[in-house]
């Protein structure tokens, strides 16, 4: 079987000897970061006042994070490895970071923790330690571009960060908690987009210790036999490594380092040279070792090695029990500090030596930080991709379609640095003019029916949220670019992994060393408003509530309401670094409002009067009737056309919302507007209509310091939804063209009376809409071209 | 191999017969509900007229379906079995709400829509039609328990449904789409944690069509060997039905049924007589047919019958372009209409005949409409599990702790219909007390060092929310009851499955046949003021922003200060129908405010006055202190203390908010306080300082149209966290007892000079705090005990 390592023992003596020092060393600098506030070498025999009050860390992961540590270094020095390493099991910190310091990393960033005694004793402090540093595999780490504090992503931002680097491993150290995850189950696939011709390699390293915090691993409760059918099920050859004896354990993992990276080279060098690209089957590395190896085997008479109890800090009474200090003490003392470290505290010449030199260290692999890798992207002038607007609403264009087309043109011109990624439905999205570019990679079996499939392409589509936003986050983590597009309600399956993104993006503000990266983009098209198939459970606008509670310096919020003004908002998005960018567009025929000119200035301001819709000639008007959203933006013009028509006196101001930040004070937002360009925009006093994409709440939230609150009226998706008509989906949330005129009436006083025949035929209009609807299953004649028309307006 | 039946021939030449003719009629009114608004039964040549304005629907996984649900139909039959069915291709709604026609459930729920000619014409018509019923398999659909829309959680509902249900054959289809995802994926390992002897049987019937929205299906290319690997690896014994000849589909699917269902046969009733509670390698089903099988084949020149373009409607103009019509007419006479149905339009008796009778159609099985069979849970009286309080703060106790005392003898009490879910948290939430009365239910291998690990336990953790979430669901959409326990940031996992159930629990409050279900109950604790072990990616209380965006009339968030208030807040969650309530409670020792009779009348009232931490003596108070979350009252309090000790004369009111709800209108949700109440408790003029558990945005959003709402200034976290000490954290987010004293000196304008002292010695004591942490690791000893002082304060 291929899985075995029949006695394989690669290792010499003293190679041997070298690795297990320098992961005795590692582990050493680990229980001292859990444990040590001072006497880090211990050149005096172990008190209660050298111990940290409080002991926090996860022990348990940390000694086999070290082992692969120790056992990559090898690798990368023997070959020479372009490598960096994803830490799925990313709550063993101190390990990681013990390397990092072993390898000169660390203090090259951080100087103050030098490698000497002083650094050491800094280190250990500083772990867990109020103003110090935190417990996971965080931004901090040199070398990490994954935090694993929130379980299940490992592998998928290995293989995002894989994809366009031909000559970058990425090994992946996956923990037998974070494997039970569906989103890691779902990553195993991965390799059916993964080309070796063109794409780097992904090693997964699936570590067994057993246990998680209080359970067993399922996985390693299973048939072994059953695990690696599965491992093998999902294309992969399986090498398996396990024993808790040292010597032994270092000769298979050797032996398991050594053949699956001649797999990897051989399946690199036969795709590149013969230009075959098949899905190979890729080594992937099983490990079974106990839970907080070499740490205490018992303590207060129960087990603890091997167990979960060694899952966070195995002796927790140190500083009050003589027992646990005195097992502290031979626990430090049995990696043999002495021979690890010199008389400065430096680790000893043999220990440095396996580590690899400059950039080959996996802690200063610039792919893993990934914005000194970045280029920018070239961008083809998007004003030429625009529609000719002849007049507002003329013509009408499908805002994604034409933004496929400049998208195209993106694509061919960064062949190696941009990527879409989509859940299926780039083509459901309307960005099709892509494939005119270039196809979906696919490396499985392709038929003769499958359409824009091909093993290169920059499209990247699996019915799967968690892989899409996944790779991406590896793809740009590594210094790449690409956007999401997905439909509006089910990007809330990775609300989480955009919390973790978005604190990512907010820690690594604050890292000198770390360099930004490009922004995050979602283009969630197939929105609320336009679910004709699929009905109440594809309508939910929630995903904007969602960011809106990140950092402000992190979040934008874009709703371009036409062709132009997506590819301007496009535009931005892709040259703007170390966001989130959420853009939410139609991909429907609808109509053009703004001119490319008239679109740039507008999404340059974020929000803004539109003027030759409204009809307050610069003064102040009756009512503001303001929109965000595609659809509620015609829904508003066609109640401006409306008013215009039907009440020829009323002063009427359209405001349109792109920027939706805008809103927000300028405290609160680096977008925010200043109160007084605020009130300038949206009075002080007049009754405002806003006529929203989302719940309305949200609008009273960005808004709620601002002068004219109170008299800020929303409509929006009011949770009103099921397999309809577009119309009818308004008019069930209140947010139809006759809905926001009757909201005027009832807003402006003066209205009540003068203009109650106006309100009854609105509601009558609304009576006639659902009847026609009900009747006949389309939307009324009246309203299905949804044109406002600019005819009754006087331009200004 | 046990995967192939050799040319098995179940069926008899009339069985065959029959049904196929029941398959032939399912399709025809699948088809007929995309397509007709008239003219039913074709006994007029089709004309334009007879079209829908709008063809919406999914063709492609409905022939599949139907194929499906014949065979189960037949199998009930020989079997008499008990048996739901959980549609993972849930866009396939015409499909089953045909068979729910077919069997005379769906006449029998919605009588105009009769098993006649003029029922089969409001069959067709309303489906996807305005006014009528959505495109997939929604809680309209009788015998669902599960929205098809978002894909991926299809087997863990059937799982769920399967717990604690020994004589329940749950069927489940998943779609090769679904199959992809991340959730789905890691479904398949539920089989470790279902016992044959005590839970029902899950038979998942993976059908590969080959094809998503636009898109190959990956599992269906890669090597089918790799496929069945998978499965087995995953601990299945998979049965393989491929083929595009109805003939030779039926005989397989026929053979593939029987064996599978003698399989769970004879594992059931091993364990049932032996006692013996191993993991059993249950059957699944892998069937490969034609996306749009019995479709049209081509369309305008293209292949349409076993490709993408079969996904949706696959003559789609067939109003307009006679061709398209003229196909139609042909694939709907295909099916032999007049061969189907009699004269009234309804099914001929040999297909009636197929389906099951009574509560055996899986169409109207009780447990499919969990609330029919919903049992109360024998509840003991959480009065006397609570703590006796001797003063305010006094004693300290863990919440949750206490709460698992009162769990454990719900779980007593209600062995066969309660349970609870967990990420592997139940021991770190400190619920332990339940492992008194059972364990965690784990089939796989279990070892000498396990705890609490059983096969019979009614405990299920497993390292994914996914799981966790959709287990419960589908154990309470089938009328049992339960909790999910989960760290606070991680829930968000599970955002887009809440947002499904919430909208689940909506629409069904609308069908009368549906009967309330139990509630869906989260306990999260481990919340964001506590993560010392964890930090920053463990901090995010976003989860209450995203349910509040849910109906009103679904959701309560619930956040009880206190051990006697969280066991009354529970007992009323546990109690409650077909809402989702969160419930955010501290594991940690810390002060009990409320006497029992306190805290029941606290909980009741949802918020109030706590007057004898207040100084206000009934009058109107100079400011309101105002708290929600267990950290946030005792800050206030801490606070209040500071306050009454130095500013003796300060009249403070102190409002505690149990039930977050309470802070709407009372027009927006049904716990809204009135108005008049709101502006009594929070007055109409006075400063209120409301220290948050989380966001403080959400307070304005629930408060923004109170009167007093300038007045509100809210504390709470604002995205500031990392590893540091639990009251570090709350000064990081300005939440800390100095700065809320800071806070009403600021907003009381006759504080400013009066308590300018008071206001350094604050900023004083924060940097004291600060320094001392920073410098001792730990909090400083002046706040450490966390207590506030009720002596300082002369109750009134």
């Amino acid at each position: 079987m291929d899985t075995t390592l029949e006695a394989a023992a690669p290792l010499t003596g003293s190679e041997l000897a070298r690795l297990d020092a320098y992961w005795r060393a590692a582990n050493y600098l680990t229980v001292g970061q859990i444990y040590l506030m001072t006497n880090p070498l211990l050149r005096e025999p172990l008190r209660r006042e050298h111990i940290k009050p409080r002991l926090l860390g996860h022990w348990g992961t940390s000694p086999g994070l070290n082992l692969l540590y120790a056992h990559l270094n090898r690798a990368i020095g023997m070959r020479d490895l372009n490598a960096i390493l994803v830490t799925g099991p990313g709550h063993g910190g101190p390990a990681i970071v013990a390397n990092t310091w072993l390898e000169g990393t660390y203090s090259e960033l951080y100087p103050s923790v030098s490698r000497d005694e002083a650094g050491m004793a800094r280190l250990f402090r500083q772990f867990s330690f109020p103003g110090g540093i935190p417990s996971h595999v965080a931004a901090e780490v040199p070398g990490s571009i994954h935090e694993g504090g929130e379980l299940g992503y490992s592998l998928m931002h290995a293989y995002g960060a894989a994809f366009d680097n031909p000559d970058l491993l990425v090994a992946c150290v996956i923990g037998d908690g974070e494997a039970e995850t569906g989103p890691l189950q779902g990553s195993w696939l991965s390799n059916v987009f993964n080309n070796p011709a063109r794409d780097g390699a992904v090693l997964p390293i699936l570590h067994l210790n057993g246990y998680k915090i209080a359970n067993p691993a399922v996985l390693d409760r299973i048939p072994r036999e059953d695990l690696l059918a599965i491992l093998r099920g999902y294309g992969y050859r399986p090498y398996v490594v396990e024993g808790d004896q040292a010597e032994a354990v270092h000769q298979g993992l050797a032996a398991a380092f050594d053949r699956a990276l001649d797999d990897i080279a051989a399946i690199q060098r036969h795709a590149r040279t013969t230009g075959e690209a098949v899905r190979p089957r890729w080594p992937v590395i099983v490990m079974r070792t106990p839970k907080g190896w070499t740490g205490p085997k018992r303590v207060d008479g129960r087990q603890v090695e091997g167990t979960f109890h060694a899952h966070q800090v195995p002796l927790d009474g140190v500083r009050r029990n003589d027992e646990h200090l005195r097992q502290l003490e031979q626990w430090l003392r049995s990696y043999r500090p002495e021979e690890l470290f010199d008389a400065t505290g430096a680790p000893v010449e043999e220990i440095a030596a396996l580590a690899p030199r400059g950039d080959r260290r996996m802690s200063a692999n610039p792919h893993a930080n990934g914005g000194t890798v970045l280029r920018d992207l070239v961008l083809p002038d998007y004003r030429t991709y625009g529609v000719e607007v002849t007049r507002p609403g003329d013509p009408r264009s499908e805002a994604t379609r034409m933004l496929g087309g400049w998208l195209r043109d993106v694509i061919r011109a960064n062949p190696d640095r941009f990527r879409l990624f989509g859940p299926d439905e780039v083509a459901s999205n309307r960005l099709d003019p892509v494939f005119e570019a270039t196809d979906r990679r696919f490396l499985a079996e392709r038929r003769e029916n499958d359409e824009h499939l091909g093993v290169d392409g920059q499209i990247v589509e699996v019915l799967s949220e968690h892989l899409c936003e996944g790779w991406l986050e590896g793809y740009l983590l590594t210094g790449r670019h690409g956007i999401f597009t997905s439909y509006e309600a089910f990007i809330h399956v990775v609300d989480s992994m955009v919390n973790q993104h978005a604190k990512w993006l907010k820690v690594t503000r604050g890292i000198p060393w770390r360099r930004p990266i490009a922004s995050l983009n979602y283009l969630l098209s197939s929105h609320v408003w336009r679910q004709d198939h699929n009905g109440f459970s594809h309508q939910d606008p929630g995903f904007i509530d969602h960011v809106v509670n990140k950092r402000a310096e992190v979040v934008r919020v874009y709703l371009p309401p036409d062709t132009n003004t997506l590819l301007s908002t496009m535009d931005h998005c892709l040259r703007s670094r170390h966001y989130i960018n959420v853009v939410i567009a139609g991909k429907q025929p609808a109509p053009s409002w703004l001119t490319m000119d008239e679109a740039i200035l507008h999404c340059r301001r974020g929000l803004g009067i539109w003027e030759w819709a409204s009809t307050d000639e610069g003064a102040a008007p009756d009512v503001v009737l303001a929109c965000a959203g595609n659809v509620p933006t015609m829904e508003t013009l066609a109640a401006a056309d409306l008013l215009h028509r039907h009440l020829p006196g009323l002063k009427v101001r359209v405001v349109n919302v792109v920027d939706l930040m805008r809103l927000q004070p300028d405290s609160e937002h680096p977008h925010g507007l200043l109160d007084t360009q605020f009130d300038t925009v949206f009075t002080t006093d007049r009754p405002v209509i806003f006529a929203f994409h989302g719940y309305p709440s949200l609008i009273h939230r960005l808004t709620y310091r601002r002068t004219n609150h109170k008299n800020i009226h929303v409509r929006g998706y009011k949770e009103e939804g099921t397999t309809t008509t577009p119309f009818d989906m308004v008019m069930l949330n209140d947010l139809d063209r006759y809905h926001l005129v009757i909201d005027v009436i009832d807003r402006v006083p003066a209205l009540r009376t003068r203009a109650a025949h106006l309100r009854q035929a609105m509601v009558d209009a609304r009576q006639r809409c659902r009847d026609h609807t009900r009747r006949y299953g389309e939307d009324a004649p009246e309203i299905t071209d949804w044109r406002w028309d600019p005819e009754s307006v006087t331009n200004p």
